[in-house]
């Protein structure tokens, strides 16, 4: 059983800014998410693009601005439960939560913030009869150990921006990749594109297009995808399929929590803090909603820091809390590092 | 007369990121305060000090952080009035307000955001009888233009970084620069007191110290001062007397306005749109409060992005706002730049 005080479902940005803003309250975190890494989307769906709204970033690249909340929380050590979802949620007789994840780990906290965007992101499966027969037994729909592609033969496919990079990136790694798309053209960043064609021509990456998997064989495992090429069907051998047909978020089991819900998004109080019609569970970010809400990460990072005074009082009932500015306080990590102001000096000039 | 669509009232941080979200509205923005430069606080009072609670950013300093919001908001092109402080405001029968400041600047807009902070900064003044007679005649408490010294004779008081930092820059602009502090020791960064050392050395600045100015004499404009060294009295010519003892911030005349007030704060409506009990008039950042309120520059960035949306219903009435993600639809500025994502190729691989 892992415990923590705030447990947060999602580790997208409003997931990770409150992680720090817990730690100035001397509050732990744990995070769940059902994606392989944080950083929810801007790390999963569009790490490469600029956001230009981000307060004092005139542009930053979804990736780095995960990098940069990363680096700003990690003083406060987090937990992460990385690659599960968050599945169900019991009230204890001692006011705390148990939530569970789908691969049965338990987590234990007085205060829940489902930080959780627009859901956890479900992966598009091809039409293929009996995929799930081979889930986890040859089929993956999203990467999330590259190292288990090591020296193993990789059939991908998909014409976006995930199907390049991956293939790229296990080209190395594999022992034969394998790219098929139902197009000659792939539609993905001019680079990726390019590198792709580099090597696919240096032998590197087997390309088959315009073609589709259209069956999977194997005894108890994968060994070997059916794939039609126009008129033409044939088998071709493999230890992977990866079919990488992109993400659609889906508000899924956290549906069921009990929680007004409206939209498809978690009703809050906006005037106070963020709490849901459940005591002790609040919703940050885009998945909650309220009078005139914007679906904007600046908005999560208030709603995170105004819920974390909330949070505070209810694991220290009765305690005041008197807000302390970082520019004069500094901040003390849980790590032991000490952030600060140079001191002023105060010196004779003679 | 000045007319934009939102007439800001403080140019501090959250000022400056109303400018940006306004014009992602395509609203532009005027912005009156009564610094000499924009940045408030940040810029004034502490703009070597590093603050660790900007999401994204584990440190930036208080110059910094207002460099890089000039930066964002820079293509929204937003107007300054500068070094005033907004007076009076009258609303006009057609709906929208006039604002006038101390020196008669008039203002017209049909919203007005009060992004104020803690209020006007207000100098702290020595206690000379005379020292309002010289006020604007050798006498100032900030200095708003540094040229304006050129080749004068300049007495500087005070003993914080303020009149270390004025005494560094005004010793290659002025003929003459003196240092006065009541004490020895003076009171700053490392640096500054070391460079005021040096400069004191080379001959570039007078220091008198333990001393204090108690006189002021002059016909209409300032000649000179009487400054008391310990038991000895003397007077000194001069040009220019700059008393820099601290500004401590006054909420000034908005407390006059009509606005509902409490504790030294506006009353604004959180659960909504951040607006005061006047219609149109709306108050953002420290300004403000609302249950649960924190005085946190993340969170003024928040209020005001709110708040730009309600501004657009009142300039806009009856259209409908829908929201774009920068990310996607890129940022279009009223100089004509235009910052967008780079689009992805549609490409054969052959």
């Amino acid at each position: 059983m892992i415990t923590t005080d705030i447990l947060i479902i999602g580790a997208g940005p409003t997931g990770l800014f409150t992680v720090f803003e817990a730690g100035l309250l001397k509050l732990k975190c744990h995070l769940i998410d059902s994606l392989p890494q944080p950083g929810g989307q801007c790390s999963e769906i569009y790490p490469k693009k600029p956001i230009y709204d981000i307060p004092a970033y005139p542009e930053i690249l979804a990736g780095d601005l995960t990098d940069k909340l990363m680096e700003q929380c990690k003083q406060f050590e987090p937990g992460f439960t990385l690659g599960e979802r968050a599945d169900t949620i019991e009230k204890q007789e001692d006011g705390t939560f148990i939530v569970t994840t789908n691969k049965g780990t338990k987590h234990k906290a007085p205060v829940v913030a489902i930080a959780g965007g627009l859901g956890s992101f479900e992966p598009r499966k091809p039409l293929i009869d009996n995929i799930t027969d081979y889930e986890d037994k040859g089929v993956e729909y999203m990467i999330k150990e590259p190292e288990m592609y090591r020296n193993k033969r990789v059939v991908i496919a998909g014409g976006g921006d995930s199907a390049l990079d991956w293939s790229i990136f296990l080209a190395d790694v594999a022992s034969e990749v394998t790219l098929i798309h139902r197009r000659n053209e792939f539609r993905g960043h001019l680079d990726s594109v390019e590198k792709v064609q580099e090597l696919k021509s240096a032998g590197k990456i087997n390309l088959i297009t315009p073609a589709e998997v259209i069956g999977l064989e194997g005894e108890g495992q994968l060994e070997s995808v059916t794939i039609k090429r126009e008129a033409k069907v044939f088998k071709k051998e493999c230890d992977h399929f990866v079919p990488l047909f992109g993400l659609s978020p889906k508000l899924g089991p956290i549906a069921d929590w009990g929680l007004e819900i409206e939209k498809n998004a978690i009703k809050v109080n906006n005037a106070l803090d963020y709490q849901t019609n459940i005591p002790g569970i609040f919703a940050i970010g885009d998945v909650n909603t309220y009078p005139g809400k914007l679906k904007l990460i600046l908005c999560g990072f208030h709603e995170a820091t105004l819920m974390c005074q909330a949070a505070y009082q209810i694991i220290n009932p009765g305690k005041r809390y008197v807000l302390k500015y970082t520019t004069v306080a500094g901040v003390d990590g849980f790590d032991g590092t000490r952030k600060e102001a140079p001191k002023a000096v105060v010196k004779a000039i003679e």
